[in-house]
């Protein structure tokens, strides 16, 4: 940790400052510069909050020198996680991408078998599907709920696809972890605490997707909250931000994150095109650009017919265009040098 | 509901747009433009998402002509609402901005029955103390829990001042409501449905803050979604929102949005001058600002040796530094017009 | 153009924004909703400012249908504009992706025809250099000035490239023509209307780039007007835009933006990983993802020794970096459906 | 100046650093902490770039420890700059707030007459009024040029207001300076560093708007380039600044960013509440929460007809509301304690 003080700052200030690193177990190192003087905290810093510092009189401000979260920065552990759901899907490391497909809710039986049977058909490991969906609105339709869960497992016993649905409430928690083979946290729960624990003390894999204004580090430190209560197998997805434009996209593809979390950090990132854009259209052109930019796999939202999906039609592809999607990525992964 | 057609669209899309809307129970009128034909649907549209309307061939793009909250809104509701609390307590309308202050985590009775003191002498009507605090980091220090809430009932009885707690969980709803005048929803809660949908369900005051990038729509939703559960005393609280600057202020405090929002709806809304900038030594300025600018009201993070406070220091006032900033709110309300 | 009255507008009031339209020559369509008044103005409303409007008592907002630029939109001019340079050298349409590639600052001569040679034999078709450079501090390089274009002029000779170099100021016009093939209009510049206007007098084809904090509709008003002025060359360059994380990315990526542009204009569009990562690890991934998501070129920074470039170090790669990103690009662009 | 190296960076690599920074005649100190190295560059750093050492191998960061701007820091120069204007008009300091009031644009002699006039009598000091005007579309009014400046002396001579208008471009310098008091430096302009440059040689007083995406350390640096070339009579502008929300407010108006301003800097700071809100029921406000915020002076659009306005009339008061205003500011400073 980094302190560094005004300039006008006095001998007695920084005198003060030392002493309380050193009352806490810390060395310092003291940076006396042309300006100002900088104090290095060596030792345990990451028990300690910069707010304790900062507040100290003479003191500018506080850096911290190391990243926030530890459990899952590749400097504690170098090699990739590779998170496997079921038998053999294997999300992450030199695993080629997966493709997860599904509507955003679950409708029905029948429309729900008609999609998993083509996403399969196209090569897709994983069904996605909403039995419990977040609306802006409060009077939006939100889900099956239960009987969502039941069609989604019976499409899975049909197809042998895994399964991905959404957890809102962690009251649903034993509920779902019956029917899916992984829980999804979406961007608006991303920050529910309360709800990270929960999950956290099960042996579910995760789908933890980045929250609207989630830093990278906001991000990865919701996965070290989940890997803090004992759950590694954390899937990170990347699904748009909110940034000052938002009249052609709903929100901004941030595809770099692709690459920075796969440096930053030793688990698995995949790219939601549907929800990043908001648009069908601009799904394939995006998903393609996540994939040679290292995404671990996708997410894709299917329907046989978006125009009567119960909610996010727009960003929703048809069976056709999924499948020239696919075929798309197909060719593109072939010739990728090896990451 | 607008309908914007693409300019090389057909007669033949037109007719299935207008035969769609008609479908629904609604009428059309069409607007021929020189560019491009413009559909308005007429009758119930809040009842359909834009997306299904989207989504139809030849369709440019769809906008909603009404706002998308109906209760939080002034066009139903003229009048203001005003939320009391305790017997005299009075959020809103043409009643002087309430003070609630307080500490930022509730750390020991003693320590809390001191700032709660010093508060009533200043002219305070409402305590705040965090007993669930939500942390973004997973091993930072996270509350009393129970224990909290009753330090913090204790200092309501030897005060007399009212309590604002946060709530987290709905698990924790009735316990909490057991200890508390006021529920607080934090921003990173804002849309936590299923947190909303609960509190809905109570009669409690509700302090609503707005999340780090929720605009103000999906703020007075969040609202909306509260009160059409059943619950209609809501406060609503700007604390700072996300920005692309957060060098010297944590969050970018938004003081445009209390005028607005008091145009919007007819709901009370208060200020955190603590969370908006993140510096003690913005609170004052920033705080004095809100008041002039409309707030109904307050919070503000209180306590005796800010840089002993378990969480927040940094934007925490002293009690000398309170004291002179309750002084000089006192002396511009007397002056500021009837708004 | 739209103009959607308040609920509580009076009959006058409708009368009264009626007359006006009618008085400037436009026709209107009435709307009459269940909650509010909706009038839609036919004509041409390109002309008029919505402000004019909703300055008009009883209007709550104004909203334009058609998009505001014309002569870049795609509605008046279907067919993909090609921008060529020198003889062969085409930006746009179906032609393959055009290689751009330099240092940020021309530095010396020997410097420059190392690196030109190098670009060459990779397949670049264009050297890019900064003569003059923008600098946010008032003390860094700003470039060798009218030495540096002559060493751009000799480096153009020995290898046939073409060149594209920067223009901040409307009095250089006349000596960076003589010099350049391509005038670079860079981001802080893309709302200098003087030096638009100036470049929209010549006729030589312009790289406009993004403003930092640019919309899609301002980054198309700034090519409209060089368009207005009568130069018709313009090839669009997304360079990444300000958002709310920059910790570890100089901007954020927005590779969404070349799908939108090239269906919401006929002009070509290119992308800057350098610029738009600031890290020279993350410009392979984020140009190859631009590849696949439609751009008709790149423009990258190379540099023998990054650690030695004058500016722009970090984002820069080595010739070696930048031989095996041509190789994987060229890999790609094979089996790339056609668009 | 700090380098973080990587955790798994060699001694060999923490050698070549250290060297480096020797090389350019600096001093280093070694903090070696239990994670990674870091080291502390001691000596004259501001005139080195952080990219230099950021791209040498095993570097992960590099962070400055001192604001990048000098001229404009408080840290070099304690005391508040008061910058006059004319013979007695006082920005900054403990000064009164000074209040600037104008039209957007300049459209007549007589209409300029009129709102000089009252702006006279409500105690305003400086005429504001855009002879030349940037505007995002090609084919919007632009402003009467000379025609415009000559108008704006006609009012200087009757009224005695002193006058500020915006200057778009290097080469009206001179004659911008024969009519006006204080050159206006607008928000698309503020890193238009050709200008600034132009400006810093002049000894005329700026009003320097930051920019719309500009961080405070890029505003600062906008005036330090000024500062740099000569010219310290610097006063800083806060209008807004470009978020994720726009459909309420036209920009969201930083009020903290006034106070920040005053503590990191020296120089004055007003604030311009028309188009930091966009609508004028928010003008006053926002304009009063300025004052009380610590504002050194507000600009304020002003129109005897706003709905006639050729420009930003739905953000311009009428004369009735300006008095109003006016008076309201009137009574809040009265009560405000000395800053």
């Amino acid at each position: 940790m980094i302190i560094i003080m005004e300039p006008e700052s006095t001998q007695e200030q920084v005198d003060k400052v030392v002493k309380h690193i050193h009352d806490l177990g810390m060395k310092t190192i003291l940076n006396k510069g042309v300006v100002q003087t900088v104090i290095a905290a060596i030792g345990e810093t990451s028990k300690y909050s910069t707010d304790q510092f900062e507040i100290l009189e003479g003191v500018r401000t506080v850096q911290r020198i190391q990243v926030p979260f530890k459990l899952a920065s590749r400097d504690a552990h170098h090699l990739d996680t590779v998170v496997t759901v079921g038998k053999n899907i294997k999300f992450g490391g030199d695993n080629p991408p997966v493709i997860i497909a599904g509507p955003c809710s679950v409708e029905n039986q029948e429309n729900l078998l008609a999609i998993a049977n083509v996403a399969k058909e196209c090569g897709a490991k994983v069904l996605r599907g909403g039995a419990f969906k977040p609306r802006t609105g409060p009077r939006a339709f939100e889900g099956l709920g239960k009987l969502g869960l039941e069609f989604l497992d019976v499409a899975r016993k049909e197809t042998g696809l895994a399964v991905v649905t959404e957890i809102m409430d962690a009251r649903d928690l034993e509920m779902i972890c019956n029917f899916t083979d992984i829980l999804q946290v979406g961007a608006r729960n991303m920050q529910n605490f309360t709800l990270l624990n929960e999950i956290g003390k099960t042996n579910k894999p995760v789908l933890l997707k980045r929250g609207l204004a989630a830093t990278i580090d906001e991000w990865l430190l919701a996965a070290e909250r989940i890997m803090d209560k004992g759950n590694t197998q954390i899937i990170m997805c990347e699904r748009g931000i909110r940034t000052f434009d938002n009249k052609y996209t709903r929100n901004t593809a941030d595809i770099a994150a692709i690459p920075v979390i796969k440096r930053l950090s030793h688990l698995p990132v995949i790219f939601d095109p549907s929800h990043a854009t908001g648009k069908w259209n601009l799904v394939a052109p995006l998903a393609k650009a996540a994939v040679v930019a290292g995404a671990h796999g996708l997410i894709i939202e299917v329907h046989p017919e978006p125009e009567k999906a119960l909610s996010d039609g727009p960003q929703t592809l048809n069976f056709e265009n999924f499948r020239n999607l696919v075929k798309e990525i197909d060719r593109l992964i072939k010739v990728l040098a090896p990451a």
